[in-house]
């Protein structure tokens, strides 16, 4: 497809990369908050469009998560928007529970400073719930 | 370093990929809505800490791309984090017009619509500024 039907059209084309991945944001569907980044290939968006869960490729794992599927911190999805050139899917989702494995809200819970050339990270919001917990009473 | 030293330390240790790239998520620093999504490499990012304007890696173009500096529309980085397996790094800044190239305030301006098991995509969004004048004034 045509570089400008691709990004003004209504056709859903999207351009995976050499992996048959894509990347997807998902954010807090009330207060927009970027709660994790993970990648998806065409059938896990499909099983997300199908479900209204969100599920995943798994890269380490190589296979599909459905994210909660195990510690019941499921996304359940409101919206899906894709960017301008159909490589990115934004997932607006109610986040039960927490989304990030480490028991924080969001997987972004630290910030980069940067001092006399050397960066060193500040940790900005702790866990709200005990991760290690929750995965222990579903293995 | 190991996994649970990169999880929870404050030692900055980005897991590139094999293109030597990270995912890079840009926010409005005050509304939080995102706004596009782009990749880094070690010294896009180092310039985006050092300048403090968003700098990316174009794949496409395979050179550095400080957003905006054709179209006036730059990105001034007030915090930079870094998520859980430190392989995507979330940009919170300050939009100078618009992020997106098509005139839009954010690149996410099309909304998936499935019904009966085909897809087709929504526009939610309009262009705020005529993306065609924006460049041609530059080149």
């Amino acid at each position: 497809m045509a570089t400008d039907t691709r990004e003004s059209g209504t056709a859903l084309d999207l351009k995976f990369d050499s992996n048959g991945l894509i990347t997807a944001v998902a954010v807090d569907a009330d207060s927009g908050e970027v709660l994790m980044v993970a990648f998806m290939n065409r059938e896990a968006l499909e099983r997300t469009l199908k479900t209204r869960k969100a599920t995943y490729w798994s890269r380490s794992r190589s296979k599909f998560w459905v994210k909660g599927e195990e510690s019941g911190h499921v996304q359940e999805v409101q919206d899906i928007l894709i960017d301008c050139d159909q490589d990115c899917v934004l997932l607006k989702v109610q986040q039960k529970g927490v989304a990030c494995h480490t028991g924080r809200r969001s997987c972004f819970y630290r910030s980069v400073q940067a001092m006399s050339g050397a960066e060193s990270l500040k940790v900005v919001a702790q866990p709200l719930v005990d991760a290690k917990a929750v995965y222990a009473g579903k293995k």
